[in-house]
């Protein structure tokens, strides 16, 4: 039960503000801004709410992402009108593409004055387009026992379509008219309205709940996929994971169960974690995968996938090659896979679907042995993961190396945030499965290097763990406004910086044959001295050459084992270190090309 | 003619670029990406374009934005696909609520990628919405006739359109499947390919043209508009005007010949210039119309309204609370009015029809001497000006005073940017009327506080006019990554830094009376020290605090006088200059108050 409201607008948004808490909503981003004061108000003035202030609202949207992205649960956005609200679109895209829930509520001027010229005021119906999972213009603010019940109906909606499968982004538009603050205006809230509309359910609890199902298919139908799985040579793909991803024992216990090695991206969520003692966890694909390597190899005769498209192209092209039966499971029926060899599409919640074919791969009598297949597939692995620790004893540091260096040093637990561009394929190639607590995660959805550093953060902020993002300078350029976050956020972190004075990525491409425009258009070097960061966020900021690994690994202990956020710039040549990747290529192609 | 091209992307790309050349475009902002490779490659090379590199595509589409904003010609942005084109979206938002033309290539994965789960593939079709003026998904290129004319003919409408009647954003979505680069394939482009679609007209002559009429009313609506305007109390409201804006001297000689004065929005290009001496062209209408002030005065009979709804509060207020007959001029049709106060619209170029009208209006003969009602308004002028010299001879000096100094000490030619919030309302109402060379701009569409940096070295890019910014410090902040352009884009300005520590203008909204929340999430105050922004992107910044008068105006002399960009940093308490502005406001009333 809320106190009596001064007036509508007040009342609307202590209504809101209650129902995002009921519906089990601890925090939200608000950026400041005038029309959504009856909605930044009562967050502010809720017990169990904690507000994020931002004031760059691309930045508060990809925090936001952030922290939905570790937990699985929705932060909400609130915004004043205009182009606060476009804004946020970058993180809502990227949003829709991974699967974050990502609740917008967007302030808005009274209907009379949209298209009329006035200030502020510009078109936010359906701003986003196809990329929300739902749109919905809330009615102007009434104290109406059916209008509040409506927006009482809604919040909870946002909030479980948001979370719901596939989570996503849910917009709703927040017309105010004036006076926006809680002042007392007379007659503007009857006493007589009724209670449930005006104060919600008793006890927090929220005023509509959803029981969301899970897809299943029938047993026959597991039964009939038991039995395609009933072959010597299969596989487990795992790719980028929905969060909050997969349940790792379930998904190696079916690999047990089969045994069938997974391959696990490292954004996967099984890359690293104690369930990687229970089957073979392979990451060494994206090396001794690359063409030529594996072509004498037999095919496998099927695949199971989970997750979004894998990261590594050299295991995304190896599968196109096969014959391979190919079995998608995606809980809400996306066929995301775009080399468009997949055969078969299986609508069914991942962990459950796992746990189920586990007890019925082993009721399947086969006779089928996996054994010559796996080991063929742990012996590459085991030489790939080699020959990566034969460079790095030859003192060949370079920039693929440090995420190598970051995974084994990482403190436990850990969450930490790798890039796009360059940083998640050094993490894929370089990063090696491992049994300890690591929660590694990117924004692998839109593949964007914007938002990274925001998003990194909002994702150290809902958990205890120590943080560390490793970046690339564009993307530490992009989002530079994010690192305001630190001290406004109380977030703590150690940002691995790894500068090469432009895009490094592009020295991969056909491009860099063409100079010019290669350089001043594609490479693009800023010249940018980021050492001012340090003064202007107020962060330790370190410098480590991109060849002395020893220096990095010491810088990176000390970082983490101390309180405050500490950038370490690794300065590289991004030429330099293409050759070490390229020789490091040849010598996991002649190591592997000695298996039987 | 163009060489043969070794591919269908470099030939598609190279047509791009000579049909955007025919059109008159000089200059294209570019963005580093992959998938955007054809086009940027073609535009790079061209050598009667210009490119602009930036690193963020929010700053990009903001800082080309500036240019069209300042020059009425589009400066086309050029993106990869993912993401980057979301970052475009708030100066979209703002191009399209103020009639910027804006050109936007947004490069995509080829259609059967679409929804398929490949990396960094979006849905980018109709991304920004009704915002745009025109969508289009072009078409896979093909080395075809029929693709390659429809291509040519698309970009020369797709620029017309951006600078048409309104101006506005367009949106070609742009696929390109691998190779990107310029590289041979056999047979992709036939030899016997047709000259036209392959190389365009001789000449550099466009593939199409657009000759594009302009609205005006026949000589009877003429006629029957003079004589509305035979009256002795009339007023022309000038509010800010889309780019180029309306010929002064059009405005002015209609003012002359019917009277009446002319209110003119620091954003209108009309209250600097020579056409000031002309006839009266008043800029304190929002001191001496402030509420009661102007309480016993009569009522005007017409008022004749061009560009936008004025920046002033207290004159859209003034103008609601009148009876007179309102009259919206607008070429494109729209009712930009929103007290619902204007009783008629007139759909017709302003310059035209100022021009006209002047004439029509000499030849009736009305009888009707505006002389006193003329006087009245120049007297309250007058009032207002002494009322801020003498507040300023005090030594009072405080944020507002800020724009008085600029507006007075910029060298002429000079491009005045006003960022959104305080500076562009203090511009309204303390940078006085003159007749010098000073065009003033600012983001009075959206009125967002996002991408003011970008807009205003944009605006500067486009021409040889001494260029400053005026902006607060969120506003600052938030594009902040807009600084990189004054080194990349070749751009020197003086950047006045109005520092509060927060959003002081929220000091004028009632909010100010609840803290909490007032400070946490209104005010905000982030207590950034910028002046490593100095070192970060090579500016001098100086610091001057805010009651030193003289301090500020000595840097800003030396700042216009010299190469270079330099930051002088006005510290500031937002409530101690909330103060002095009502003071003077008072001060305002009293002097008006002795007008007859």
């Amino acid at each position: 039960m809320t106190t009596r409201a001064p007036n509508r607008n007040t009342l609307w948004g202590r209504a809101v503000a209650d129902e995002l808490a009921a519906a089990g909503v601890g925090a939200v981003c608000v950026t400041p801004g005038s029309r959504s004061t009856p909605l930044t108000v009562a967050l502010a003035e809720h017990p169990d709410i904690r507000v994020f202030s931002h004031l760059d609202e691309r930045a508060s949207a990809f925090f936001a992402l952030g922290r939905a992205r570790r937990t699985g649960e929705v932060t909400p956005l609130v915004c004043t009108s205009g182009t606060a609200a476009a804004n946020f679109h970058p993180a809502v895209m990227e949003a829709a593409q991974s699967r974050v829930p990502m609740l917008l509520l967007t302030a808005d001027r009274p209907p009379e004055l949209r298209d009329s010229g006035a200030n502020q005021t510009v078109d936010q119906e359906k701003l986003y387009g196809d990329a929300v999972r739902w749109y919905k213009d809330l009615p102007e603010p009434e104290a109406d026992d059916r209008k509040l019940r409506s927006l009482r109906t809604d919040l909870a909606r946002a909030v479980s379509t948001a979370e719901g499968t596939p989570a996503g982004p849910v917009h709703l538009n927040v017309p105010f008219r004036k006076p926006l603050e809680p002042v007392e205006v007379e007659g503007d809230v009857p006493d007589d309205l009724p209670e449930l509309a005006a104060g919600g359910r008793d006890g927090d609890r929220p005023f509509v709940s959803t029981t969301a199902g899970h897809p299943m298919p029938d047993d026959r139908d597991l039964q009939r996929l038991a039995r395609a799985l009933a072959v010597e040579r299969g596989l487990i793909v795992a790719g980028p994971a929905d969060p909050p991803g997969p349940d790792p024992q379930a998904v190696t216990a079916l690999a047990h169960a089969t045994g069938f090695p997974v391959l696990a991206d490292p954004l996967s969520g099984l890359r690293f974690g104690s369930s990687v003692r229970v089957a073979p966890v392979l990451g060494g694909y994206d090396g001794f995968l690359a063409a030529g390597v594996s072509e004498g190899w037999p095919d496998p005769e099927v695949v199971l996938r989970f997750g979004a498209s894998p990261t590594s192209k050299p295991l995304r092209k190896y599968l196109a090659g096969t014959d391979a039966r190919q079995l998608l499971v995606d809980p809400a029926g996306g066929w995301r896979e775009a080399e468009f060899a997949a055969t078969d599409l299986v609508v069914a919640d991942p962990s459950r679907l796992c746990g189920a074919l586990s007890r019925q791969v082993e009721q399947v009598a086969s006779g089928s042995d996996s054994t010559a297949w796996r080991e063929r597939w742990e012996a590459a692995e085991a030489a790939h993961w080699d020959a990566v620790d034969a460079a790095a004893g030859d003192g060949g540091f370079f920039e693929g190396r440090v995420l190598a260096d970051v995974a084994e040093l990482a403190p436990e637990p850990s969450t930490v945030f790798v890039s796009n561009s360059m940083p998640v394929r050094d993490a894929d190639r370089f990063a090696a499965p491992a049994a300890k607590g690591l929660t590694m995660l990117g924004n692998r959805g839109a593949s964007g290097i914007d938002g990274i550093v925001s998003t990194a953060l909002g994702a150290g902020s809902a958990t205890t763990d120590d943080l560390t993002l490793v970046t690339g300078d564009l993307a530490y350029y992009h989002d530079m406004n994010g690192l305001l976050a630190l001290e406004r956020c109380d977030v703590d972190a150690t940002v691995v910086l790894i500068n090469n004075d432009g895009g490094g990525i592009f020295h991969m491409l056909p491009i860099e044959e063409f100079d010019p425009p290669f350089t001043g258009q594609f490479k693009t070097p800023h010249g940018l001295d980021f050492e001012p960061t340090g003064e202007l966020y107020d962060l330790s900021f370190a410098r480590v050459d991109g060849d002395d690994r020893e220096g990095f690994r010491e810088l990176y202990r000390e970082s983490v084992a101390s309180a405050g956020t500490d950038v370490i710039e690794v300065t590289s040549d991004a030429e330099a270190s293409h050759l070490v990747r390229e020789e490091l290529a040849d010598e996991v192609a002649e190591r592997v090309a000695e298996i039987d």
